[in-house]
C-alpha cells in the first residue's frame, strides 16, 4: 500500500485526486488549503462565520466511492432565487459546521455520507485571510481579491501570507509523516498551494516526512498571479515558501498545444509555460518533463493516463 | 412481520412513526401530504419550481437510522443571511430533485443517506395547491394561508379541495395493498390529513385494502381549521373523505390535561379535544378511548409507551 498525498485545493487538486483514484494499493489523503472566500463559500464565511467549504467539498467529491447522483448533488448550484449561486456540497458543509460546532467533525461526517475512500484533510481549523503585496507596495485582501484583478493591470505577487497566522490541523502532520509520496499542485501557485505551506509547521512537516516530494507545475500563466513567469519561476517560489532543496521531483508538460487553442488562451493574457531550456535538475530536485497534455479545447493535464502515469512512476522509483 | 402504513404529514405523522419505530418485526411506511407550501418549503416551491420537500423530510428523519448528527442536519434551519429560514434538510431534497429531475428519485436517494428503515411515499408527485371555502362563501388558496388564519374571526371550513386534481403516485396503492395496518392521523385535519384523500385513487386504495384501518383523533381542536370541532365532527369529516364504514377503528385520548397547561392554550383559542360523550362505535368502527397523554406542559401524544401500544394492539387483534 502506497499513501500519496496531495497538498492544494481547487481543480487541480481536484484533478489529481481523481487520477489517482482506484488505483489498486493506493491510500489517497488530500491537504486543502483553507484560504478560499470567493462566491458561496465567500457568502458562507460572511454571513454564517464558517470555515470556507468549497476546496474541501471538491476534494471530498474527487474521492467519493457514492452514485453518479450524489456526486452531482455536492456540486449543484441553485440559479435564480435567494439561493443564487449556492453550492449545494458548500451548504451541506457549513450546516454540518454549525451542527457539529467543529468543522473538522462536519468533513468527517461529509466523508462518511460521500463514501469517500482516502482521506481529506483542512490543513487548517484557524479562520483566516490571505494577504497579498505587490511590487507597487499595493495591498490586496481576500483570496478572491487576488484571484480575480479587479484592474486592467497589476504589479507582480512580492509576496502572500495568512491572517492573522494560523495553526496546523494536526492531522495534517499524521498524514504527512504516514506518505510515501507527496504531490504539491498543479494548483494557482499563490491562492491554492502556497496558502498551504503558510501555515505554521506544513513546510517543516513536509521537510520531515520521509516521502518523496513532488512538484507538479502548471500548464499555463495566469494573469493577476504569474504574469509572465517563466518555468523557473513556478519553482522557485514553491522553493521560497517550502524550503530549498525539499522537493525530490518537479514535474513540467512538455508538449505545446495547438496554436488555435493557444490563441484563445491569449485573450485572457495566460501564456503556455515552456520546460525546453530547463536544466535536467537543480540542486538535489530532479526535473521531469513528459507530455502530460490532454487532447481538447482546453489546455489540461491528461489525469490518468498520462500525470497519473508519471506519479506513479515516481511513488514506485 | 407486520406492516404499518401512517397517512399523514407534519409532526403528527412524525410522532407515529417515532412510536412505532425499532420496533421488532414491523415494517413502516409514511404516505406524505404534497399541500404544504408554507416557510421554506414555500420559498423553494415558488422560487425553483420543486414538490414540497418538508413533510418528506420529517418522515425520513423519523425513520432514519443514521448518525443522531444527520438527523439534526436534516431538521438544521438556518438563521440570518441569505439562507434565513431555509431548512437544510428541505435544500438536500430541493436540490436533488433539480439533479435527478424527479422527486420521487430524490426522495430514494436521500432515504438512502439517511439510512432509513420504511419507506416514505409522496401521495402524489403532482404539483398542487390546496384550497378551501369557508362557510361564509370565502375562498382560501394555499396551505399555509388555511393553516394560519390572517384575520382575527375566520368562518369555518366547508370544504377542501386540490388544484389541479392530482393523481395519486403508484407506491402509494402498492404500500397500502400489502399494509396490515393504515393509521390516519393525528395531524391537522384540513392541512394534514384531508389533502391525502383529495388525491385521486387513495380513499380507494385504502378502502381496497385488507388492513385494519384506524384514525387517531387529535387531542385540541385549532383555531382557523377545526374551532368549536367536538370529537364526532372529526371522524365525521374523516368519513366525509375516505368514506363511510371504511374506518376499523377510531382512537381518542381520553385523559384531560392539568388545568394550567388548557389556560395557555386557551389563549390559541385551542380546546381539549373531550370523548367522554362518545357511543363505543359508530357504525362498523369501534371507538377507542384511552389514556394517551405524555406529562409536560405541551398537550401531546405520549408516542412509546402509550399510543404505540395502542396501535401495536390492533394490529395484532
Amino acid at each position: 500500500m502506497k499513501r500519496i498525498v496531495v497538498i492544494g485545493g481547487g481543480t487541480g487538486t481536484f484533478m489529481v485526486l481523481s487520477a489517482l483514484k482506484n488505483t489498486p494499493d493506493v491510500h489517497l489523503a488530500a491537504v486543502v488549503s483553507m484560504a478560499d472566500d470567493g462566491a458561496s463559500t465567500g457568502l458562507l464565511r460572511d454571513q454564517y462565520g464558517v470555515l470556507p467549504p468549497g476546496d474541501i467539498r471538491r476534494a471530498l467529491v474527487a474521492l467519493s466511492q457514492s452514485s453518479e447522483t450524489l456526486r452531482e448533488l455536492f456540486n449543484y448550484r441553485f440559479e435564480g432565487g435567494g439561493l443564487h449561486g449556492h453550492n449545494f456540497g458548500n451548504l451541506f458543509l457549513s450546516a454540518l459546521e454549525k451542527v457539529t460546532g467543529n468543522f473538522a467533525t462536519a468533513v468527517q461526517e461529509a466523508s462518511s455520507v460521500l463514501s469517500i475512500e482516502g482521506e481529506v484533510v483542512p490543513v487548517t481549523l484557524d479562520d483566516v485571510r490571505l494577504v497579498a503585496r505587490l511590487s507597487d507596495g499595493k495591498i490586496i485582501r481576500g483570496e478572491t481579491n487576488i484571484d480575480i484583478p479587479r484592474t486592467a493591470e497589476r504589479a507582480r505577487i512580492d509576496e502572500v501570507w495568512l491572517e492573522p497566522e494560523a495553526r496546523m490541523n494536526p492531522s495534517v502532520r499524521r498524514v504527512l509523516q504516514a506518505a510515501d509520496l507527496i504531490v504539491i499542485g498543479p494548483g494557482d501557485l499563490y491562492t491554492s498551494l502556497v496558502p498551504n505551506l503558510l501555515v505554521q509547521g506544513v513546510s517543516e512537516a513536509i521537510r520531515a516526512s520521509k516521502a518523496k516530494k513532488v512538484y507538479v507545475a502548471n500548464l499555463m500563466t495566469k494573469y493577476g498571479e504569474t504574469h509572465g513567469f517563466g518555468p523557473m519561476d513556478f519553482f522557485r517560489e514553491i522553493e521560497r515558501y517550502l524550503g530549498r532543496g525539499v522537493l525530490d521531483y518537479a514535474v513540467w508538460n512538455s508538449r505545446r498545444p495547438p496554436e488555435a487553442v493557444l490563441r484563445r488562451y491569449r485573450r485572457e493574457r495566460a501564456e503556455f509555460i515552456d520546460p525546453r531550456h530547463l536544466p535536467t535538475r537543480h540542486g538535489r530536485t530532479k526535473f521531469i518533463k513528459a507530455d502530460l497534455l490532454d487532447a481538447g479545447k482546453f489546455v489540461r493535464h491528461n489525469p490518468r493516463k498520462k500525470l497519473g502515469k508519471v506519479l506513479m512512476s515516481l511513488v514506485n522509483r
